[in-house]
């Protein structure tokens, strides 16, 4: 342990290589949970995807990417995402589909990632007002976008000044 | 600066949110550039992706992704791409195009990815047996693998205990 931080804290750990060298890496643990949901949304029938603007501290700059938590709860992953995905966005949806864990910038994290793929019937009553339930240092936006059309909003957003997250254009990209 | 490392600092920002309250964050900084670079390679004719399996000390696995690294030097960013490929996979490509750049984990670090599509003529001769230029502290395995057979293979390699990079999923999910 290099430094314990009210949320992060920046480790040392030691490996050998092939040829038994010791090599040194610095890592970055988070305190608690160390696992997230990832949202991924739309709107039926309309088919648009449901994403966020959102201030970034790390970047100051807002950035526009997928509804995101830390699962914090006992609940399971799937409880955690329709919760997360409630309170930044107001909609009230349904689990498609879980993926599989996966590691975001496994280079130097430890974070663990589930994308949920959600439907949200924009035709139901609750999902016509939407509103938000957010924490005191969360200021989100929601927008909504095709995604026929997402790969060219998202270099307009870009040009506007906005951050895109590299998960949101990876998935533009191969739509 | 709550701590600087050799390569990574944790800080911590303050902010102000919309009522006028002010607002704790911690972030990771990355020493020198904070530019990587994540190569989404293919050879051709076959159409099979060049990916990685490769020791991460942060997971304490392997784990399964593209080809990447940091910028660090005053090369463009293609010419770094196609360096870094070369170094990790001994392929020798050509650049198919490059992306806006991206934030990876924007919610905690200021890293910044572009993503480089690259191309490798898998006829030519200095392509038949790729000879790999690694660095000490570098263990890769070089893995191709057809883009219709993707998603499924990762589910395979999970299954055996690989990790999965969250952007190789993401790119998988949507084909």
């Amino acid at each position: 342990m290099l430094y314990q931080g009210q949320w992060l804290e920046l480790k040392e750990e030691f490996f050998k290589n092939d040829t038994d060298q010791l090599i040194r890496w610095e890592t970055i643990h988070k305190h608690g949970s160390n696992v997230c949901v990832i949202i991924i949304a739309r709107l039926l029938p309309s088919e648009r995807l449901v994403l966020i603007r959102q201030f970034r501290p790390a970047l100051n700059k807002i950035m526009l990417g997928f509804p995101a938590g830390m699962m914090d709860t006992d609940a399971s992953i799937e409880e955690a995402a329709l919760r997360e995905f409630k309170e930044e966005t107001g909609y009230i949806g349904q689990i498609e589909n879980t993926s599989m864990p996966t590691n975001i910038n496994g280079g130097i994290m430890n974070m663990q990632a589930y994308f949920i793929k959600v439907t949200v019937d924009e035709t139901l009553p609750q999902n016509q007002t939407p509103i938000q339930e957010l924490e005191m240092e969360e200021e989100i936006e929601v927008v909504l976008q095709h995604k026929s059309t997402l790969k060219q909003f998202l270099k307009s957003e870009y040009e506007s000044g906005v951050d895109i997250s590299s998960i949101l254009w990876c998935m533009a990209e191969t739509f």
